[in-house]
């Protein structure tokens, strides 16, 4: 019996770690990861269902059964999750009798992990994927995001997606997660304690303060389309770093309606083929960054655009990135919008 | 002429990041990073001293001069420093006309970038240089923080060392960093806030409160010898994590007198070795947290232990880290600290 993942606060920094310990202590478990090790056998392709756990929701050809081939976007459970599955029980435990000041805090880290698989054949791309492809995997992005919002038990989740092995990965086929938690993580808490700062001090919207500056300026921007932007952000902390936002008031990823789908699709797959020209396909993160869930959260945030940040991994950070906690970029996000600007959209 | 560094800081997340853009934007700039690509020729080397800029401290042989060999620590400035050096002028700007808001808040980041350079023969690993060297390079660190910590334009400094080319290292040759800033780095600042918090709620200094808990349980001990402990921090971002602190009450690193310098050697070196056993020379980094100048901030924090973080690089950090600001760590320490309590501490 593995033992059960858990969420630990830690006392010195304040930050939630998920301590997910594999299924033993094998040796295995301390050596580097085997990213995209074997590419022999493809566990997301079409007709490999049987070797990922039973999906929870698929977007499938008329007449296809659940578990089975004839799907064009699946999610399944993470066979390796980090979160231990809700609907198991919850039960949040300090470590050590008496310890009434919570100096070590941990909990059951349970939540929902799960793996959206972006294609039946094996493309390791989302942006050579067809538009249409790319839409779906939207489109299943915010139906999961609808359908995990009504679970009272939840109060946030986060979409990204790691490509390539410097980026985290460690299967090749074309794939994002999804994490859904009992806590608003870190780097969306401190989004949405900038935003109500702001608007506290100015009675406006962040997003839209900064979208107007940056559709004025120019410098940063690289794509301005139907209501979308991709920008450089102004404090990029990697090369090439992008952001995709819409421009009208939008906090929330999964109230997008059926018709704008395909343009952000259109926008992200665009952003990306530009990504891979510039940098000749780099590994690279984008994050899904939306507003916490409201039935949890009911003074939902009244300034937050979900966005997605897109991090290409080109550069290694070290121990001042991971110990100061600040990150030193080589590229200007001015010099990198002009290159990403001029670089074709066409893969 | 390069564009200078900048400090930025991220108005959505309140994020401070260094663009330190490279001498010209040139092609490579944008490529991943060549790290440790050309060992043909080691810059650190005794002998080779012309490749570095001079050097601002060294520990040397008697009769020995001033950017010539005989050195046994040499510390020079970074070339491709992250930070404009001082004493060059400050300004601080914000980024546009009448922009009175500072929503797009930048500063030149200046500060004090170097190299500690380890040993003046090319070995890679700090943890098999003998004791005598170890110590060496610490009595560098200190004394260079005690002649830092006077000037009045610094806030604090970071020490932290990239070994290995996943944990960022470009150099193969042993060394180490140091950045000192205008600013306290966020998770300096975290810590001490969460260092303020417990001593406000109990009285007491979290440190040794932790410390306390640690000495008693023992499950995530490594090392306790001479007043100094090494534990595997109960919230641990990275598998084999470790944290060597004082036992007594020591804020600053810099007033470690000098019969405790080979301490602390010994009890890093061992840390380091038995690192190299369970994970078979790993990239990893670490990091010495120190206080912020007291100079800069009389209201020192009263409870801060000075500490060195190690990290061990063997996991591939992805979206969730990077996007989430939650690491997902597949070892706990509890088992971590017992595979390096049995390791042994010979290389």
């Amino acid at each position: 019996m593995p033992p059960r993942p858990e969420l630990r606060l830690d006392p010195f920094s304040g930050r939630r770690v998920v301590i997910a310990p594999a299924r033993a202590n094998r040796p295995e478990d301390f050596a580097p990861s085997q990213a995209a090790a074997d590419e022999a056998f493809d566990p997301f392709a079409e007709g490999h269902e049987a070797s990922t756990p039973a999906e929870t929701l698929a977007l499938r050809g008329p007449g296809s059964v659940a578990n089975a081939p004839g799907w064009r976007v699946r999610i399944v459970p993470n066979r390796f999750p980090a979160l231990e599955c809700l609907p198991n029980s919850f039960s949040t435990t300090a470590d050590g009798a008496g310890n009434d000041e919570n100096l070590f805090v941990t909990e059951t880290a349970a939540g929902i992990h799960e793996v959206i698989v972006e294609c039946p054949h094996p493309e390791t791309d989302l942006a050579r994927l067809p538009l249409a492809a790319v839409t779906d995997v939207l489109r299943m992005y915010r139906d999961r995001l609808r359908m995990l919002a009504h679970d009272p038990r939840l109060m946030a989740a986060v979409i990204f997606k790691n490509s390539g092995s410097d980026a985290g990965a460690s299967i090749a086929h074309a794939h994002s997660q999804l994490i859904a938690t009992r806590f608003v993580p870190d780097d969306i808490a401190r989004e949405l304690a900038q935003a109500a700062a702001w608007l506290d001090r100015t009675g406006r919207c962040l997003y839209e303060d900064v979208l107007e500056r940056e559709l004025e300026d120019g410098r940063r921007l690289v794509l301005d389309e139907s209501g979308y932007v991709v920008l450089c952000p102004f404090a990029s902390r990697f090369p090439c770093e992008m952001m995709l936002l819409p421009r009208r008031h939008a906090p929330r990823f999964e109230a997008t309606p059926d018709d704008e789908l395909s343009t952000v699709g259109r926008v992200l797959k665009t952003a990306l083929t530009k990504l891979n020209r510039v940098l000749d396909r780099p590994a690279y993160n984008y994050v899904l960054h939306t507003a916490p869930f409201g039935e949890v959260n009911p003074q939902a945030p009244p300034c937050y655009h979900w966005h997605i940040e897109i991090y290409p991994r080109t550069t290694r950070p070290g121990g001042y990135e991971w110990g100061a906690g600040v990150c030193i970029n080589p590229v200007a996000p001015e010099d990198a919008a002009a290159r990403l600007r001029e670089a074709s959209e066409v893969d």
